[in-house]
């Protein structure tokens, strides 16, 4: 069996119970065939596996929704580039191409990733207050 | 004169020259009365002032972009928690309100940003490999 | 010579000095055969490969701890998923492992790591105000 | 009403439905009297709300779970201090001293925290490749 | 063609236009024969790419300096070693040794960025508010 | 007693045995009147003041160092800054402030800072692989 990361992942044709269970149901909501190895390794822990899935889902996938998918998965590309996660930039890039995203809209979202990186560090270097914030109500 | 951070910010009625000429850019731009406090202590280094404000404007304000100014604003936002800047979540966070984005959807967001600050933890903390790509053309 | 890294590592066979007594003291407090690729790489500058296992050996050895050795690694890897740092996770699950911490004790503990990765982002992402704190006396 | 970051709190007495329920299980979980910072913003969008604590209840306080409390805590004041995320810190720190951890253990905990920092920086700062691991089975 | 990162890089060869005139200004600048991957990926959005290289070429090769080449190439290291970027720490090591830095000399820049990797971790794990400061004019 | 942070500092005039030593050793190596607020939390936990102490003073202050006591402190403020720890970015200005560095030349440092989150950022955001590297003996 091939190991993948620092314990040994859970293959689809040896899940049972509840790992099995929680991997049909990423197969069927994300419309793929394959369980992406995350969830293969998460569920080395199965109740650990069944509380990020599903809250993955509803953070994800909720009915009704305010923020379009495409708005979601450039939130979780801007979070990712910014945290230097291999596997989350590649798995969410490839989100966001199935969704239409061309190389070049591509690069305008990591434009702004880029740029707030920057402002980022100079806000915390120099100290800098926050202004005077209107009432957000 | 009040003190802004780790120097003395420039104030608007003090400024000249190329400071005073970005001051004037950044009310039109923005369409603001009052330059902030970012802007104010990085006058400091003038050469500097110029340089973040014109790569800010092309990121934030290009012709013909193809993101939505909501859609930058959010990936703003997700950049600026995850990096726990208070100046920056301060300052997107009231750019989204005056977007129109409202108190709950605010929090999609930033459900969001906290589950993929989960996930980025778990594939590093298990060191997970990435799933083969289809070729991104 | 096989590289590491950015710099050449110093190999064992071929330490001198105080190199050679850190490598010894390394393999005598940890109980392995062979030094890790970290202090291979320190050793080349000498002075710092001292300074950094001598710390180490007296945060992670002490006599008289008032923490546990598995209290420890859990906070090592902690610290190591939060920053991404691959080699380092390697090194604290394989630390935990030989603990005797299983893999569905390693389950919960990146859980938890995870979790907490959210609520500093919900945290800083909200600009949350700590809650009046009982004087800690 | 005090305004509490940068969205309006939920205060405990005009909390209804979803929210009064997410509130009185804090208090019970918690054994405390007052309803932290943290739940009263994210409360601004109450399906988030659930969701975070639902997760969060079910990290920390498991049933037959494999991790002391005060190795939860351990972990998540490692998490925090690392992001640099003030809120958690303090909300974690109370929580150790409630736990019974002295100022000494603190020191302690926080020593290993600070030393991992340094080991992650040097390891990513020279690439240091994994040493081989032992098949963590 | 080889593919490098999560989109096809643009080849020298096939540069044309804007990117063909960035790729000449690189090399000319940096004084060398081929264009680093970074700029290769960068190009898949020319507006992007000249927006960081115009930055870049400001900020490391300014007239009149107040900084030396190696005060910027240790600033970049420090950066790029506490976010852990794999391609920056080998990109700005390069650079330093290219600039006569040589092997124990790095050693005490990195013993500096993992000294202080630590005293923030305690800093911010102790919520240590900072010792009053004498104006900066 | 005034606090300082979530432990109780230790006053100087209250200082004994191992503290005052180290508190006597930081006013005479700094040069200065009054023991900074992180020694004095530190001092909650005697072996780790110790510990931090000796080692900082050691990276900070060595005898035949190869960088400047200006390259020490722009690397200071670079992880500082890109970690956006407020106590240290007050700190290390400082100190760079009284080593004669005036408020232009920061604004040059925090620049590149600034830059290479940027492209830290972008070199993660796609995922970019290092460009070969010459043998860096």
């Amino acid at each position: 069996m091939t190991r993948v990361a620092t314990v040994p992942p859970v293959a689809e044709e040896s899940a049972t119970g509840l790992v099995a269970e929680v991997y049909a149901d990423i197969r069927r909501t994300k419309g793929i065939d394959r369980v992406p190895n995350l969830w293969r390794v998460l569920a080395t822990n199965p109740a650990h596996l069944e509380l990020v899935w599903s809250r993955l889902k509803a953070v994800m996938h909720p009915e009704g929704g305010r923020l379009t998918p495409r708005e979601r998965e450039l939130i979780a590309l801007a979070v990712s580039a910014t945290n230097g996660c291999a596997y989350c930039v590649n798995s969410h890039t490839a989100a966001l191409r199935k969704l239409g995203v061309d190389v070049e809209t591509l690069g305008e979202a990591l434009a702004v990733v880029g740029m707030f990186n920057t402002t980022n560090a100079l806000a915390d270097g120099y100290q800098i207050e926050p202004d005077i914030l209107p009432p957000l109500e």
